[in-house]
């Protein structure tokens, strides 16, 4: 979901952005108001998550599926590289990197095909040689996220599609970071990469092998422009940084998020119908995974929760059981509802 | 431009999809009619273009430009295939190529630094050993278009981003037809590839070097849902091809984009105060590219067109001049305003 202060804005300028007499789908990227709004959008970004001047911005497409690929390709092809494997996600992108280096599998928390813990850190062995250890900082799946930011001696390099702007983080302790936009930054067509800038020296043997769109050093170059971006995307992306601004920032919607996630795991571990399966340190704040207990009533709870307005509560077709998930635009009234819902659906099939 | 049925269609149903309760913008990927709604997106592309049954649509993301990179990698990597030059799109996606073959430049209708003309297919030495022969159908920032489809022996691949669905096409010419939605599709955020079955036998040394969203027949074979697509422009481009089917299809759009490109070219031709720089048989009935004979008056002219609502005018920063973009959703009211303020113009400042 968006907020709906922006749904609102959306509505109300569909057909004139910015007095333009155009709607925002329809104006040239290199309109000059609308190019300044790409530029203000990355800007915007830098102030929310305290992002330090030898960091660089850039808008990519293709969803993080397709930085599972570039990153390699720019920062790692043919050198080494370890991987975290934490959840489905982050199982992925260590396939993927397969096709351009030999990546060390540093930690994986498969447990009998199951993940219900993230890998602890303290065990990892960290080769000094690894241009960047990457893992997912919240497996949307499993609704496995990492507490903190794991505290090692090399760059991480971060899938944050779905906890990013949910929280504080250090940006220094990072190499590269990126989100696909659909959850905390508006919809999908949007990739945003956070990236050292000496990242962007490419100098290697392969690097004219990489796509002209998904090189890193000349999309820099081209300020995010190398052509035609989902200018619908970044629009919305726009308007829920500002939402967030207006809001108090990082620091004031990770206080929301703390109490959302409070309310709702409180609830589900004080209740004998309800059972959730991930261990308490490992939980997401962004996606709450549970199950009935009785499982013959899962047809029946999600039946029942659609038609109460309660939408997409069904897990992950390859995980089962339900989730939940509370981005930054779920407000706390949305989890009070659904708190109430799990009640009285509790006590009328108990 | 988009058509102003769908404007106002996305605009009403903003808030609730399909009576979903939920935005389009807001529904997952995943969702059972959601899904439905992309795969009947395919078929009305299929009904639109009479695509046969032995080619697959296939879905992407990151515009024409990653299309430049992906086709080589895909299709012909290390390989030869021929290049024909037209303008600055099929230069690039030439110059593109050249990372992963050593394409022919077939023909190239460069004229001291200009285009004016596009290259007579008669005069093409064909290798029977190229893949394919590349080239771009309508040449936005010249103004140039062929006329048809190129007559040669073996199957082309056309960057169609800016003509599709303008007029007919016979697909079985083609062995691959691709083109970015933003033009006569739709928004920013779609790539649609039309593909010919054979060629998604992908059995190359190097296929295993193509990113997995990038590699054809896996796209394909998982229904082009490898990850989160750009569901709002696919949702966009749905109503659009509802759009022009009710028109008439595109049997129909033809004969409204002739007319509306005779009527402006008639207008122009006869016409001592503006000039058009194309050779007549290769007119771009999408880009209508002109000039004024006394050039010192641009600036006036693109001030006072666009304060009297007709946008977007000045031609691209590497042409110069002016430019009307008539796609399939400008009517022909449109381009009679157009010649109104072009007359008007003309009076005042003859």
């Amino acid at each position: 979901m968006l907020p709906f202060e922006v749904m609102q804005q959306v509505h109300n300028e569909w057909f004139s952005w910015n007095q333009s007499g155009l709607s925002a789908v329809e104006i040239s990227h290199r309109e000059k108001n609308f190019e300044a709004m790409i530029h203000q959008t990355k800007d915007l970004l830098r102030q929310l998550l305290a992002i330090p001047e030898n960091y660089q911005v850039i808008f990519l497409q293709g969803g993080a599926t397709l930085v599972w690929s570039s990153l390699p390709m720019n920062i790692a092809w043919g050198k080494k590289a370890g991987y975290v494997v934490s959840g489905m996600w982050s199982q992925k992108a260590f396939n993927e990197a397969k096709k351009y280096l030999n990546p060390d599998e540093v930690a994986n928390s498969n447990c009998n095909g199951f993940f219900y813990d993230y890998p602890n850190p303290a065990k990892w062995n960290i080769n000094p040689e690894y241009k960047y250890l990457h893992y997912c900082s919240n497996e949307t799946i499993q609704g496995i996220q990492f507490p903190t930011i794991p505290s090692i001696d090399i760059p991480l390099a971060c899938d944050m599609s779905s906890d990013i702007l949910s929280r504080k983080i250090d940006v220094t302790k990072f190499g590269a970071i990126y989100a696909g936009a659909q959850k905390n930054m508006g919809v999908a067509g949007l990739t945003v990469l956070i990236i050292r800038k000496d990242w962007l020296d490419l100098n290697h043997e392969k690097s004219n092998l990489i796509p002209r769109t998904l090189n890193y050093q000349n999309v820099s170059e081209q300020k995010s422009l190398v052509n035609t971006p989902c200018t619908f995307a970044i629009y919305v992306c726009n308007l829920v940084l500002k939402w967030l601004k207006s809001l108090g920032g990082v620091a004031e919607i990770e206080k929301i998020n703390n109490q959302k996630a409070m309310l709702l795991y409180d609830y589900l571990d004080n209740n004998d119908f309800y059972q959730t399966t991930i261990k308490k340190e490992a939980r997401s704040k962004m996606n709450v995974t549970f199950k009935l207990r009785n499982e013959s009533l899962q047809e029946k709870f999600i039946r029942e929760s659609d038609s109460s307005g309660l939408k997409q509560l069904k897990g992950h077709r390859l995980q089962g059981g339900l989730r939940a998930s509370i981005y930054n635009s779920m407000p706390i009234a949305g989890v009070e509802t659904l708190i109430d819902f799990l009640e009285d659906f509790a006590k009328k099939n108990n």
